[in-house]
């Protein structure tokens, strides 16, 4: 139950992946395994130094309607690929972007979009190196980040044991809300402000205390199932971790009657990094965090027990989390039978 | 006229990347201007290294049906940035790979599509590392290939003077060649064996002499305006510069009474490299070739005229190389006039 990219991964996105690429040769310089790590991790020959490289395209949430915003996709586009050098504490180096851009555009849509890169390069830090631009009747666009990181201090998805407590940098939640008010009739509450952020100061600080990490690009859900996959933990969600639900959210629940979990175990995330740190070295990371300004929310502790419980469900429920990572909006008939499917999940019990 | 990569330059798509990143910073660590170099080159820090990274799409040859076989495909997404690697100069690191891959494809596409790209990447020594797999109904494969280069070692796109003798690494209009088959109704002669290879080995040779390198990805005349655009020189093509063409593009000229030159004007390449020679590093770069190896066709000695001028036509005809580069086959109503005013702007004279 408890592998990861391999083809017996409960997770058919993983599956899916390790069976595309299972003929592929790895290169003996390269320090991850499949999946091992949110960037790609390769020793850079003659240095003390693993290159990371990462590359995504965003193609669902612009096929889906999920986002139309040509100022938006622009700084999506960055943000996907920059948070995962963020997740494995890499010093960036730049991004490449890769274009797909119709030819008949709205007038000043082009213009946006390459003010949201820019805006979102900026805010990252992580200067545009270059890209390919090519013309199709179809919007297609995809960007690859790459830093450094030291040999050895590079963040991956395993590494967690049990005793390690699990933190989050920052509120959840908000890129499910997002999606629901985009693409349901949710009540107009106000719009909801969706901009993320890559983590790459946080990761640099990251990387000299934590045992693992990744982002939260998936939702809260699929992070936390993917981490305790890659080494075999679990984790109780204490209900004082709702404190982890960004205000939005919480409105958006309040409003429209869906459940709080729901806005944790949505597919659409906030790329916010979430970590663990072994307790031998908790107060000399709370500390350098405070100096750095950081802040962080705590998840709770692992714990050698495999899977996510919910204290806060009356049922104490276990969540089928590589259930809920398996459901595709997409792929559902619509987006109530989705949620639906996702609640059931949650509370198997009932 | 000779401005590259600037708003004032003539040559649409270098005008049209320029307007599109107007507004972007670049990294102090980059070492090339926009498009300077195939690949983009990075100053690692704390190391004597440039990172070589570059990306591209393989978007208008699928969409207007040149490459259907999905093993070409696969093939394809992995030269056309291992290429640019070869270029610079580069070692290879490895490659990303973005596919975006329709849910109804036929049975036995994908497998054949993932062989293209692993015997592609053994062929070029380039390891695939990582990439990111999406769901559309439309197909749309994109790579990122990355390496390292000693700091100084790097070949870029200027640096030709007058004097340097022109090379090419391999027989040229093959990519052309097998476009003309696959897209008009020209006589079915054999197949046309379009499986090209990055230079990654003659690269890495080449960085130690030459002045100056870029793919012929686009075709040879592309790579030769864009070259002598970068550093102001001319060339004049020889009669016996025909010795360049491939064998199977000659029988194909032969057999449809197309000009020989438009298998050189065409813009899908062969993905040969294009290289200029110090006068003074002649002899022990041949001695060098030889001892690897690598074989060298040469097209003629930069001189400080401008523009290409074609000794092989009766008017001693000098092709209008920037409007052959702004000559769309996508655009032309059918690749007859595309070819016609092809013809037209390689003897502007008639």
């Amino acid at each position: 139950m408890y592998l990861s990219g391999c083809s017996s991964d409960p997770v058919r996105e993983n599956r899916r992946v390790a069976a595309l690429v299972a003929n592929f040769s790895r290169s003996p310089l390269q320090r991850n395994r499949l999946g091992e790590s949110d960037a790609e991790l390769v020793r850079i020959p003659g240095t003390d130094l693993l290159l990371a490289i990462t590359t995504d395209a965003v193609v669902e949430e612009i096929e889906m309607g999920l986002y139309r915003n040509p100022y938006l996709i622009g700084w999506m586009t960055v943000v996907v690929s920059a948070s995962d050098l963020a997740a494995v504490g890499a010093d960036p180096l730049g991004i490449l972007l890769n274009q797909t851009l119709p030819t008949g555009l709205a007038p000043g849509f082009e213009d946006d979009m390459q003010r949201g890169i820019r805006d979102a390069c900026a805010a990252c830090g992580l200067p545009p190196l270059g890209g390919d631009v090519n013309e199709s009747d179809r919007l297609h666009v995809a960007s690859t980040a790459v830093g450094t990181v030291p040999a050895g201090e590079a963040m991956m998805r395993s590494g967690t044991r049990p005793g390690d407590h699990l933190f989050l940098t920052g509120r959840a939640g908000l890129g499910n809300a997002f999606a629901l008010q985009v693409l349901t009739r949710v009540p107009e509450v106000a719009r909801v402000p969706y901009r993320p952020v890559a983590r790459l100061q946080e990761g640099l600080l990251l990387r000299r205390f934590a045992s693992a990490c990744m982002d939260t690009s998936d939702g809260v859900v699929a992070t936390l199932d993917e981490l305790m996959r890659r080494s075999r933990f679990g984790l109780q969600l204490e209900p004082t971790s709702l404190r982890i639900l960004h205000p939005e959210a919480r409105k958006l629940a309040r409003k429209s009657g869906i459940p709080t979990f729901a806005f944790l175990a949505g597919p659409h995330g906030e790329f916010e990094l979430i970590f663990s740190i072994p307790p031998g070295r908790l107060s000399e990371f709370r500390t350098a965090a405070d100096a750095a300004g950081i802040s962080i929310l705590e998840l709770g502790v692992a714990r050698q027990e495999p899977g996510l419980q919910l204290a806060d469900q009356e049922s104490g429920a276990w969540p089928d989390t590589a259930g809920i990572r398996n459901l595709s909006p997409r792929e559902a008939e619509d987006l109530d039978l989705y949620l639906s499917h996702l609640v059931a999940l949650a509370d198997p019990a009932i």
